[in-house]
């Protein structure tokens, strides 16, 4: 039988163990707390404070209106600052890109990941001759909310179908195949150049939304097969970017479509004075920039935005250290052993495997279903200093996140997890009282 | 004549005097910058930093996904920021409605001044039967940028006229007259009730960008005439509120439109998850929230809107000092005292004024034009350490906070300028170089 101990073997022999120190997990250990959300909200890099601060303080506080051209002797924290903040986004659009296999002058960081999919499904409705969006019923809701308007708005059918369904729907009606690579709930992840293909050789264009893979495992949007590579992305940074709460998300084109949006002069809908070709010559007309500059809107929130450098920073700190292919080994250990210690331990009190057992078809989570426990389970869970999260009607999703945790944290988060189930812990009124957000 | 010692006095009797120690500026008073350039971005607040640091260490850094429900136990700063993240925005929003004229529930605070324009322009055109959009040549660019490109959608006619010529477009073909209130470039200040009556009659909608006055003098949305109220609004939270660089914006509707709104079920066209009726049940089909609420779209950046609140605070501080009436009043008494000494003692030395002669057409900034010489002088004004703006092609800008601006930074302002003019200091090379932001 795995023990404790043997988990602490595998941390003292993990490559990625020494990068926890990178979070500032001191008060979150002294308290004994698990937290198994990191893709829901990352921790927090201990370099944010510093810099959040510096900017805070530095440059806002001493550089003022000129900090958008230069931080030059400002910054406490890095030579790399001085370019000022009207280059961040750029510098950290080049960073992600790293992380997600695409040329730094193919991603864009702005606003949120719902608004960056209004942009971009409205570049594939552009390009697309035809007039069906397909995604899946389970997909997460803003990314259907974001569709199912602009497809009213613009004559085009949303079709929401199950992911078995998926295949039949990949047909010469098909125009935009819309997936988040890795389902919120269920942790189900798609072979994204397999669907690609299919997509592509059925004449659509695929847009996958990165939110729960990027930064927890390698992905490649450019593969090196011009029919596996993808069309457009987006992502989140405030989960496995670790970027903090709301932080600014990215958004993807693959070169060919940003050839093609230079070539029409193509316009996205959010046409602000940030994304003109001259934003600083403050003409009358709109001009977009060439390529990805024009998926830029309006003035980007530094304080945000400087925090989801730091977060970023984290996962590229992993690349001398085997990068995101370590991490997705480290992820798939972690969830494998996750999985095998729930099923082992909690035998027979409720609790059914959600996300695949195959770990080739599974992100960086792992989801039980609890017919009619599962909200309360979560909350005596948290009382208990284990963090995951609810997800309605029955689903409870642990989130793992190679950077900070550990296979002792597995261990520790089933054996409470154990104590909850085994007489009824969780049957107490009070982890019934629901909160506005779980 | 007046001299440096008048200023002072001037001063030594203000009753919004002590308000400036709501703000950090030590360092910049002890470098001897005389900032003139909080139009473009106010200065940091003292509480922001505070603010800012226990939301990164504590609320992010212990609370992690909990403090989206509640922060209660780790906010070092205010009782009232226990209710958590999910809160904020809202809580925001009601502060802002109160600077602004307009009830708590019609405003919302979410992404930048161009997205939330988007919207609300959206739902004027929603409205309209007409297909007409009116707006002002000089107008801040990303408004004309975003219009442009709705107009173009959407089958609508944008109509760029030069300020002396809105009144013959005051007319039966009229559908929306979209305006600053404030310019950015030359300071004029539009009559928001003489205006909006005028559109009224004509059977238009108006749309008020208050990003140049919100927070710089008192504004009335809601009127108590209905014919004088206007429809839609939005505003930036980095100048005059104080919210830091690119602080979230917010939006207003007048409440026959919200009215509007709810009895047809309208939805704005960045319809994400955050401003649906029940986010937390994540149901495939999206459902406005009711009101203001749907204005909302994807999770906020929480860093940058703890900031905000900070910054709107310090608005707010004033209430019991005279509150908005009497920052209008400082400022007209500042922006007048400025045009005097410059047109003083800069006499014969090239600069024209552009900003109205009259205080009632003009907000808390103004304007001289130097043919040739603008960005050169603004360069040397900052070298001698008066922040200022240049606009493109000839605009020296200079704005005025009454918050933290003293009548003897007006003052000395003045005689640097005159150093800088009197014998073509601004003429040397170094002064010309551009840079990327001015």
């Amino acid at each position: 039988m795995f023990s404790r101990s043997d988990s602490a073997a595998r941390d003292a022999a993990d490559p990625l163990a020494p990068l926890r120190s990178l979070f500032a997990l001191e008060r979150v250990d002294e308290a004994a707390v698990i937290y198994l959300d990191g893709n829901s909200l990352g921790v927090v890099p201990r370099a944010t404070a510093v810099r959040v601060r510096t900017v805070v303080e530095d440059e806002w506080g001493v550089g003022l209106i000129r900090s958008w051209n230069s931080t030059a002797g400002l910054s406490r924290a890095r030579s790399s600052e001085s370019r000022g903040w009207i280059d961040l986004s750029q510098r950290i659009a080049a960073k992600i890109a790293r992380l997600i296999g695409a040329g730094a002058g193919e991603v864009v960081v702005a606003d949120s990941t719902s608004i960056n999919l209004y942009k971009v499904l409205s570049a594939a409705m552009a390009i697309s001759t035809r007039k069906r969006i397909v995604s899946e019923r389970t997909n997460f809701p803003t990314d259907l909310y974001i569709a199912e308007t602009l497809a009213r708005d613009h004559g085009f059918e949303l079709v929401l179908v199950d992911h078995s369904e998926l295949p039949e729907h990949l047909n010469d009606q098909l125009a935009i195949l819309m997936l988040t690579h890795v389902n919120y709930r269920t942790g189900r992840m798609h072979d994204m150049a397999d669907v690609t293909r299919a997509a592509h050789d059925a004449g659509a264009i695929v847009i996958w939304d990165l939110a729960h893979s990027a930064g927890a495992m390698p992905i490649r949007l450019v593969t090196g097969d011009t029919n596996e590579d993808a069309d457009f992305a987006v992502g989140c940074g405030y989960k496995y970017l670790n970027g903090g709460p709301g932080a600014p998300a990215f958004a993807w084109a693959h070169p060919r479509h940003i050839a093609w949006m230079d070539r029409t002069g193509w316009r996205q809908p959010l046409s602000g004075w940030l994304g003109h070709a001259a934003p600083f010559d403050f003409t009358p007309n709109y001009r977009p920039a060439a390529g990805m500059a024009r998926f830029v809107c309006g003035t980007p929130p530094v304080l945000s935005l400087a925090a989801l450098e730091c977060g970023v920073d984290t996962v590229l700190a992993a690349e001398a250290r085997g990068g995101l292919a370590a991490i997705r080994q480290k992820s798939v250990a972690l969830t494998d052993l996750f999985i095998e210690l729930v099923e082992s331990r909690c035998a027979g009190l409720g609790l059914e495997l959600v996300t695949p057992r195959d770990a080739g078809a599974r992100g960086s989570q792992v989801s039980f279903a609890h017919a009619g426990g599962a909200y309360a389970i979560v909350q005596a869970l948290i009382a208990r200093g284990v963090i995951g999260d609810f997800r309605a009607p029955d689903i409870l999703r642990f989130g793992f996140t190679p950077l900070y945790t550990r296979f002792v944290d597995v261990w520790d988060a089933v054996d409470r997890l154990h104590e909850v189930l085994k007489d009824g812990e969780w049957g107490d009124p009070r982890f019934s009282v629901r909160a506005a957000v779980t």
